[in-house]
């Protein structure tokens, strides 16, 4: 590794702040507040944001399009912060730009409980935080997602309302993840020519020099995709604002390769130490005075901010004009633009399913439940106008393209179906930029065991809570000759073990269009349908309008000698289990059969009507082409649980803190446990 | 798209007839197994191996170094379809050159219950098929492994042992995937000049011409990542073989792209159709008169089977040679090298570790799992010299690199330590080929919340029994700062419920060893090792030398009052639970402790022995950071479990066969739901 000279740094520095003073101290002020965010948590990463100082203060001092004061316009361009471990860079800004949310005394808590200033940025700790980033790659494939949606809802409402770029700054590690290949593929596909990626091209991973790792050339690399690329030095904000005026203009999107010293003016500069926390306290010293900074920890003097808060207000005026458009929008233009911005669905919907599923009781359709999906797509897409389909490449077999819908492409931006390629992964993450960006409602169908391609996107849509819609066809063995590396075995019991995600498994076309329905009623949970490539029969016969699906499980057939035994089944083991039960019921054993399209609903029901559906006597089997892992909840009963054991562990996703202080906050503690064998006994 | 003329393509078939009759005869006897299997089934991918035939006629008849009838021969070239939809290509190949395990009778029951014919090829079904392929990009990736042990074994071994090439067929699914990016790039920065890649260049996929996903230039972005490209007639028997010539005389991998026509000479020829199971017979008819093959289903003419055959036998010569310069060893390097290649491991390891496990019990340090993995591997890894072990980019976080390893490079292709780069999914698809290779055995680390990124790989792992360890460090929320994005609290769970798994989530130094050695035991299952980021004390005090890890679950401590609660956990919550147990005995209920390092494990003991663990009397709870998904088996009990309820589905992978006699073969039926209602009666 290069030893750095300190002599030679501060002769660097000094022409850096002597060309540009007043660039200088706005992109010292994000170094020096990263320093002490990172020294006050004792962990962080400090080296990527003062590497990108420059770049950030510069996009948000000339280009992007924001009102710090209102951070919801809909109309703002987007900034994602792909290399999410930067994270001070995107809380530094916020602060200094006197975002509401962003207060001084967040960024002191950096990274301890309770403070909206978790490790990586976490969507929805604070306005101006886009996406949650940290898991690499994810940011640049959202930002397709979030071009996409730009491109169509500009098509769809006109650029008066919609018309923004999308930034992204990404790492070496970002470029690395197969993810950002598939998302760089579909952005040249589509020629997404408001995407602007800067990758901070700096040359440093963890485990040292990027040259130990790879040596793809990155330029090379992203203009076989179709992309405008550029390489600047990321210090120089003439060479910056030049750049992104040209990748502004270019009709392709774009990436600028920033050259940048990760740790700027560090001892640690253009070292791998320098990615993680710089602590030490000598070492901020001398890095503050390499700089010239003569201020005290967290303190950013007036002229500073002030300059800052004068390009948080920049966009104001734009953003009044903005309103002013949105507000002469003739007839019920605007209604309907607010509306899909809410995420709200169309009054009109619940009854026209109502209908359909009364049609559906009455005529008793053999569909495969991926056929069924189709089926409700019908009823809801003309009416759900929001909604884009699309499938990574398996269209014909996930059912995922209505009959009025065209592909969304570079001459057809209307268009509202995704032709996602062979790119499961990409199009998860597109499709939570989709979700975040808003205005629009993503669903994307593959095969369930492809799942797995998807699973680091779809546990974010899950953590984020953006209630995209995973179409997951050919669901298990019923999928046949294409054999086990296609037949889902272990994936249902994956997604149900995921945190805030609804996981339906239809029995048939009634429970199809039933959960179709929640899932687009949701504003905060991701949904997934497993869904049948075999044809299963209506099995739903009770014609009231209510959604039973809504309840998790429920009764389907009542035993009708003395109850013996309770059958549980979903999806397309649901014909099965009735089928077992004409059988017992022949023998003179009463048997009950539960469908249970969703147990997360069925888990949220109060206890009451989960005792009522599942009383404590007789046997249970329950039945599902999958293996066992999550029925013993259900097999076990209400009050063997309640009463004889208990857990002590996690319900819901963690939090960013000190590890004994989140021991502490999710009750994984002894003292837990004891109450716990205390309450038992 | 385009209207194929019928006259137009026979003149175009007879062209390629004519100009290479011998070589039309014997790629046309792949097209027509190909048409005949895909037919009887009804159902497969017939376009691709018809495509693609006169590659693999010239690559088989030309290039390929191997034995048919000694199809295990470890210095064979390695030939990889990645594309594995295509999977009749393989199967053809391995019938016709006569290959032990594939007899016409099997390739006549393509896709059908029993047949080691699979849908697609499944590793373990017939020597030959060298890696599991369907889901797309595994193959390619896959490759990556095996070229990596080509080189390090040559280098360790000498190349009078160990001297071969590895080729792929790909196809643009594979391409998509992002998972063929981290493997491309990591071949590039290899520079693993014995992989030589052949992009089945159709400019077809399932939904349509490859145009309406991807405007990629491929060449351009292999190219960028330092690899040899080429362009060809993929029919073209000349340029095919002059290509591979240059292929294998260039110092980089190699990407060839053959121009292919899909399902060349049918009437669907150019057509997504084809990509999938064109089982018309007048089809069929029609494309077997455009051949001119005048044979019945399933017939191939004595000569061109007899020329097949001489193909087969054309490596056995050399391979007797190197029979002899094996047999020539000098000193143990032969009994080395059948070791290494058998996975035995040698025969001191067992009793160092039983040495060193003595010594943690009397010293008693506290030390975070991820660094009593460390320790572990610093007294395995000069023992067990074929270990490779490597991170995605985390080394000194996940603790794999021991003292004695160097870096795997182009340069030192004796280093045991390969840096993956922040390429979780690549590195898990290397290590399956490492694995598969022979010879080595790979480790590699992430953090466990990454497994995500990895995971359509590790899947794979345990479908194909590739006995890899992944070293998943940084296990829970005790992780801290890092927060939600990096916090696992599903992935225990997620990995427990995949089928020939072994979960470690080991308590301290002492059951870390423990299950590293279970790990090294394998020979046909993957082991995950979830590793703390916090110290943790050592547990175990009971200094025998048996390996109780090996049980799965085990007394830790026992109550000292009379037993009222057994408490069970895992790994960093283990010593929670003997903090616990202080506590209740002080309140005067007794109170046992059971470590549970893996559920697997315990599940696999004698019913005795499970009921020693865990009696049915008393209460229990159960403690670890995670979700409780899994759990509720062990808190249930065994009679409860064994009397009151019962589960009907999968316990292990799937197999290839139409769905319905799937579903009988793996008893998911509704006679066998009523016979255990009324075996719980």
């Amino acid at each position: 590794m290069p030893t750095i000279n300190r002599k030679e740094l501060t002769l660097e520095i000094n022409a850096l702040r002597e060309a540009h003073p007043d660039h200088w101290q706005k992109a010292c002020a994000i170094r020096v507040l990263t320093l002490d965010a990172v020294a006050a948590a004792n962990s962080g990463h400090s080296g990527m944001p003062m590497g990108m100082a420059d770049v950030a203060t510069v996009l948000f001092g000339k280009h992007l399009k924001f009102d710090a004061a209102n951070p919801d316009w809909p109309d703002r361009d987007r900034f994602v912060l792909s290399a999410g471990h930067g994270s001070m860079l995107l809380y530094s800004l916020l602060y200094l730009t006197d975002s509401p949310d962003m207060t001084l005394e967040q960024v002191k808590n950096f990274r301890q409980l309770g403070s909206i200033t978790a490790g990586h940025p976490e969507y929805g700790h604070a306005k101006g935080i886009e996406t949650t980033t940290g898991p690499l790659g994810q940011g640049i494939a959202n930002s397709v997602g979030f071009a996409i949606a730009e491109e169509h809802l500009r098509a769809t409402w006109g650029d008066d309302l919609v018309n923004h770029y999308t930034y992204v700054i990404a790492g070496d590690g970002c470029l690395m993840e197969g993810v950002s290949q598939e998302a760089i593929a579909l952005a040249g596909q589509q020629q997404l020519s408001k995407l602007i990626v800067f990758w901070d091209d700096n040359g440093i991973t963890i485990d040292g020099p990027v040259g130990i790792a790879d040596r793809t050339d990155q330029q090379g690399r992203f203009a076989a995709c179709g992309w405008h690329v550029q390489s600047i030095d990321g210090h120089d904000p003439d060479a910056i604002d030049r750049a992104i005026e040209q990748a502004k203009a270019d009709g392709r999107p774009s990436m600028i390769a920033c050259k940048t010293h990760i740790g700027l003016g560090s001892p640690a500069q253009d070292t791998s130490k320098a990615h993680g926390a710089l602590t030490d306290a000598q070492l901020i010293a001398d890095t503050r005075a390499v700089y010239g900074w003569e201020h005290g920890p967290f303190e950013i003097p007036g002229e500073i901010k002030a300059a800052w808060e004068e390009i948080g207000a920049r966009g104001a005026a734009a953003r009044a004009d903005w309103e002013s458009r949105l507000a002469a929008q003739e007839g019920d233009r605007r209604s309907d633009f607010e509306r899909a911005q809410s995420g709200k669905l169309p009054g009109t919907l619940a009854g026209a399913l109502a209908d359909y599923r009364a049609k559906l009781i009455a005529d008793k359709p053999k569909v495969a439940t991926r056929k069924a999906s189709e089926m409700a797509l019908e009823i809801i897409n003309p009416i759900v106008t929001e909604t884009i389909g699309g499938s990574a490449d398996l269209t014909g077999s996930n059912n995922t393209r209505t009959s009025e819908m065209s592909d969304f492409t570079a001459n057809n931006r209307a268009g509202r179906y995704i032709r996602y390629g062979v790119r499961e992964h990409g199009m998860a993450a597109a499709m939570n930029g989709l979700a975040l960006h808003g205005g629009v409602r993503p669903y994307g169908g593959t095969f369930l065991c492809f799942t797995d391609y998807a699973r680091p996107s779809m546990r974010l849509s899950a953590l984020m809570g953006v209630p995209v819609v995973y179409v997951m066809t050919h669901d298990s063995i019923g999928l046949g000759e294409d054999g086990p590396t296609h037949q889902p075995v272990e994936h249902v019991a994956m997604l149900r073990a995921t945190p805030n995600m609804l996981v339906f498994r239809p029995a048939d076309v009634v429970e199809t269009a039933e959960a179709w329905e929640i899932a687009l009623e949701q504003t905060g949970t991701p949904s997934v349908l497993a869904l049948s490539r075999q044809n299963l029969p209506t099995v739903r016969t009770d014609n009231g309008r209510e959604n039973l699906t809504a309840k998790g499980a429920y009764i389907l057939a009542e035993a009708e000698a003395k109850r013996q035994a309770i059958l549980l089944a979903t999806g397309s083991e649901v014909s099965l289990a009735l089928e077992a039960r004409d059988m017992l019921e022949a023998a003179g054993i009463g048997t009950r059969v539960v469908s249970v399209p969703c147990m997360e609903l069925f888990e949220a029901q109060p206890e009451a009507y989960r005792k009522k559906v599942l009383p404590n006597s007789g046997v249970r089997v329950a039945i599902e082409a999958g293996v066992r892992q999550g029925w013993d909840r259900w097999l076990l009963g209400e009050r063997a649980r309640a009463n004889k054991a208990d857990f002590v562990g996690m319900t819901g996703f963690g939090a960013s803190a000190p590890a004994e202080e989140l021991y502490e906050h999710f009750g994984i503690t002894a003292e837990a446990t004891v109450a716990k064998v205390k309450a038992l006994l």
